[in-house]
This record gives structure tokens, sequence and C-alpha cells, in this order.
């Protein structure tokens, strides 16, 4: 049904090797199937995933690599089962573009969890034995079931980071049910993870403490973010003083970084979800056990089904909540993916493909 | 308000020292206050804690120690402002007989998680500055809060295990919403704590399947607790048939194991409960984050809060739940306590005070 087809009518940036230096590059796009919809893409987000698989950390890249999985664009072309778009609606793809449709969690909403496992949106084997090309291209071709209304008015630009970093986010939040107003959220690290979460915190009426190695971020994180308070890691007097005074933390921060003083400030029953990826994970069994505390992985791998995305995004645009972004042009993504590197982004790059990628 | 009194009217059996022996002690109680209830104890239960600090494992034993958080009995006196409980009365006292009832945890019904700290039941300091002493004794005075009415027709001998045993694995059982008819439970460790997790297991309608490294305990654990499925864990084989198959696992186990094993066993969004209290905790952050999975603390330091504890002891009577039994004289306690240490129990012993402490 969905066949590859030869025109090589998609322009896109690839990289070739592990220098994960990209470049123009042109492919085809499989023939719409009935269920599709083609994308013209307007804006990608860049996230560090993208760096991870241009240069292959994970050693399974299959080069010309095209990343991308924030994509963002408007419907060109519907097949003709397609029953949720039609043409010139706005419309996100995240992390994944397929998965069985038929196992237990492809049928409870959860598809990025298939227990046949879910295909992910670049560098994935598709069903057609294909492997996928992310968004750094100008348009896709996909299954309509993992596509996303992005609600009116919202703007596409600034709907491109919540396909992976905002549902990466709140997806845990709203399984450790954090939106209880009053209650009280640390936010570790304020890169492009970290401040969605302050920004979904604050409108789930929560008090957030943003915890950093870095002074300077205080301003930031509250006039900028709006965070309540706050604290510098590293002072080890500050982070005495709000001992046992967290409901919830969401922990950010990449790298290795000891987990037993952050549970210390977790009240009793109160949970830590990690939405990093850290090289270990180990702790004092008293951190977990005194006080009965819950310690909870979800990363990128993990962002979300689409029953909760489509939610987070309508939940976005009803309260208001606009990634902070900074928008690039195509050209300039080997800087960019540099800078990510080296954390130099408040918050998070969004190509625009749509006026710089011809 | 509350005084010790002098008179030493109460009959225990204490250590006195690291060796753990125990032997007859008799001791004063305090008055009975406005809020207290006297009670006969009838029976207590014998739990691993009482080995840990009748041989001061941890350091902070203050001899004499009288053990036993797992206490039942009848009330035989009242204070004046008691207003649940009466004379006649059938009553359990578990692992916690004080606390500040004034801060968050305790408001919210969660005592044991006390933020000034719960007063433990025995070799815990009481407001009044003394040393508290547990249930291997004739009778206990306790204010009414931290009291449970044990059903009509429960047998109080049962009813003993659930004070800790059965709470401690009940709490986390239902903060991660395990009572969900037709999903599938893993329980690690078949002693005390697990049977009481197959048995609620069961009762809450999910496939049960038991672990054990002893292939003889198949038969008792579908036979005897009704589990679903047996799986002998040094087995790799049996192991891989059922990776990614359970939506819960409670881990009752002793000592140090491998967690990521059981970890993969999970499905995605699976829960792992840790009511064991091991060395250390470490797994790859994969075996957590891949499947977005929980894992959760919860020990004998943390079983439950007043208002779980008494729901699970209702709960218990409506749904016949009964731990199995050896009910043993205090004369046979030190034999109790080394038997216990060697796991050579089925599941819980429960010493019958009323008969053999005299």
């Amino acid at each position: 049904m969905e066949q590859p087809q030869t025109v090589k009518d998609c322009l896109g940036w690839a990289a070739r090797d592990p220098s994960g230096l990209l470049s123009p590059y042109s492919f085809a796009r499989r023939t719409l199937g009935n269920d599709d919809i083609s994308l013209t893409i307007t804006h990608c987000g860049v996230c560090y995933a993208d760096v991870i698989w241009s240069r292959n950390k994970l050693g399974d890249t299959k080069y010309p690599l095209v990343p991308g999985h924030e994509i963002v664009g408007i419907v060109k072309e519907v097949g003709s089962g397609v029953s949720r778009f039609k043409v010139g609606d706005h419309v996100g793809v995240g992390t994944y573009v397929n998965s069985c449709r038929d196992c237990e969690n492809c049928n409870g909403g959860l598809e990025v969890h298939c227990v046949k496992g879910a295909v992910f949106t670049f560098n994935g084997i598709d069903a057609d034995g294909t492997v996928t090309k992310g968004g750094y291209s100008s348009y896709i071709v996909v299954h309509e079931r993992y596509c996303f209304r992005i609600p009116n008015n919202y703007p596409l630009a600034s709907a491109a980071p919540l396909l992976c970093a905002g549902i990466t986010v709140y997806t845990p939040m709203m399984r450790h049910n954090m939106n209880q107003p009053g209650k009280s959220l640390g936010v570790i690290g304020l890169g492009g993870l970290g401040h969605m979460a302050v920004k979904f915190g604050k409108a789930f009426g929560l008090k957030v403490t943003v915890f950093s190695t870095s002074a300077y971020k205080k301003e930031e994180a509250l006039s900028l973010l709006g965070a309540d308070t706050f604290v510098l890691s590293s002072d080890a007097e500050q982070m005495k003083a709000i001992s046992k005074s967290l409901d919830f933390i969401v922990d950010t921060a990449s790298g290795d970084h000891p987990f037993d003083q952050y549970l210390s400030l977790l009240k009793a029953t109160g949970a830590y979800v990690l939405v990093g990826f850290p090289g270990e994970i180990k702790f004092s069994p008293a951190s977990l056990i005194i006080g009965a505390k819950t310690f909870s992985g979800s990363a990128t791998s993990a962002t979300g089904g689409t029953k909760g995305t489509q939610e987070m995004l309508d939940f976005c645009a009803a309260h208001k909540i606009y990634p902070l972004i900074e928008i690039v042009p195509i050209q300039y993504v080997n800087e960019a993916l540099e800078r990510l590197i080296k954390k130099d982004v408040k918050y998070r790059f969004v190509i625009d493909i749509a006026n710089s990628l011809k």
C-alpha cells in the first residue's frame, strides 16, 4: 500500500558520518498511503537526540541521517481514509511515526511503548523496511494516528518543542499527579526540558523551586520563567534548609549527579521523576525507603502516547504556555548543535524550515 | 498528664544485651491518660525487626529491650476522653504509638511519616522521655489514635501479622493502584510479607506470579497460597519467557539481589515496589527509563498511616484474608527468632501471650 517513491523531491539536511556535520541532502519520501497525511514542515525543534544520532553516540546510526523529531507544519495532502485532518490544518509530529497498533500499549494510547517497538521518527526502521528520516526536511508523510492537532492561534514555531521536550516532562508529571495546586515542585536543571517543567508546574498551581549549580541562573529562573524559589544546589546550607519540603522533583539534569541529596528534599511519599539519562542509577536504600518515596524514569524514548500528547498540546494552548525559543535558519544548524552541546541556548532552538530550507 | 507509674506490673520478655536472648522482665507502664486505652495483649506477631533490635544490629538498641509491634488484644480500660473504644473491644497496635499530631503528615493520616518522627512501638523515645516497650508483654497503654479496631469475628491471632507485615505490603500496593482486577503482579520472596502480597493480589483480582530461588516453594505458592504461576528465578529461560509481562512487582526478598532482571519483566509504565531493605539500590538507567517504569521504596519503617491501617484491617475481614501463622508460647520465642533468621517459618510466628505469659 505504502510505496517508496523514486523522486527525490524532499529537501533535507543530513549527517553523513560520525563527525555529525550536517549538509543539504535530497531524498524520496514514500507515496501517500490511504491513512497518511503529507505535511509541509514549517519548523523543527532541535533536541539533544539530534546530536546523539548525528554523531553516532550509540553506535546504531544509519547514515545519511536526517534528524529532527519536533516537527510542525501544515497539511498539504491527505490519503483517502484520513478522517482527522484536512489540507491546511496545523499539525505536529513527535518522536515516533509508527507502531504495531495492535498491542496492549497501542490500544491504550501508549504507542510510544508499543510492545513490538515504536518506529522512531528518524533512524528508525519503518514497516516497509526503509530508514525513517526526520524533520530537518521540507516535508514528511506520516500515518494520521501519529499526527497531532496544533490548536488554532498557537504559534507553529512555539509548538515544535512541545512534541519532545514538552511531552517528555508533561507525561511523568501527570502520571505522578503533579497537577495538584498548592503542592511543591523542585526542578533540577534549566534547559529545554527544565524550563518546560517550570512552566507546567506554574500552570498546575505548584510552588516551584529551581535547582542549579549556576548562581547566574537565579534571575532567569525567577523573573523569566516565574519560578518561586531558586536554590544553588552546590550550597549545602541552602539545600539543608529545604530538607523534606518538596512533594515532587523533576530531574532534567544531564550527566551523572548524586541522587541522595535530592531525595532528602522530598516529603514522605514524594515522587522523583528522572527525565535525563544518567550513566547509572544508584542511591542509598534509606533515601527511598524512609518516607516511602517513588523514583521514576522517563526520557526522550518514552515521551508520551498519542492521547497524552494531544492533551498536552491542548493544555498549552488553553493555559498560554509557550516554550522560550531561539529561531534559526537551517544553515545555522551545525552551530546550533554545537551550542546545544555547550548548553548555550535559552531554551530550545527551533529551525525555521519554511523560510530557510529551499 | 501521662505519668510513669512505679508499679512494675507489666510482665514481659526482654533482651538484655546484643546476644539478643530474651528472658522474663517486669516493668512499669505509664498510668492511663485521658486519651489512652489500656490493652490486655492476647497475641503478638514476630517480625524481623524484633531480631534487628534485640541483637542491636543498628547500634541504637536501648536495653532492656521488649520487642513486638504486631500487637492485638482486648481493651481493659479507657481514659475519660476516649471516644472510639470501650472496654472489651478487640484492638490492634502496630509499629508506632505516638507522633506530633500536628504536622502535614499526621493531619493527612500518615502518622508513620510524622515530620518530627513517629514514636516506634519499642525502642522509641516517647513524649515523656521513656523508652517504649513492645508487645512481648502482658499489656500496653496507648493513645487511642494509634489503636485499630479488629473487626468482629476476625481471629485475634490472625490479626497480629496484619499490623506490620500486612500493612507494609498493603500500603504501597494501594498507592500504586494495584487493586485493578485482571492486571498481573509478581511477588518476589515468599516469607511473612510475600505471602501477604500474594493474598492481597488475589483479593484484588490480579494474576499473581511468585518468584523464588527455591523450586520446592512452587507447590505451596500455587496450592497453599493460590498464586497463578510460579517462576524459578534462577532459571534464565523461565525468566526470559515472561519478559515485559507484569504490571506490578512487589519485592519482599531480604538481602541484596540484582534489580535489572526483575525490572525487565515489567510492562511499560509498570511499578516496582521494594518492601525489603537491601544494602544498596543500583540498576541500569535503561531498566527504568525504557518503558517509563516506577521504582518505589516502602519498608517496616513506613508501614502505613492510621487511616490506611484501619482500611486494611476492614478489607481483610471483608475478603476473609487470613495470614498463615504458627502460634507459639512466649517460652518458645528465642527458638522462633532463630528459626525466623533461617527463614524456617510459614509464614509468621504469633506469640500466644494470653495463654503463656503469666
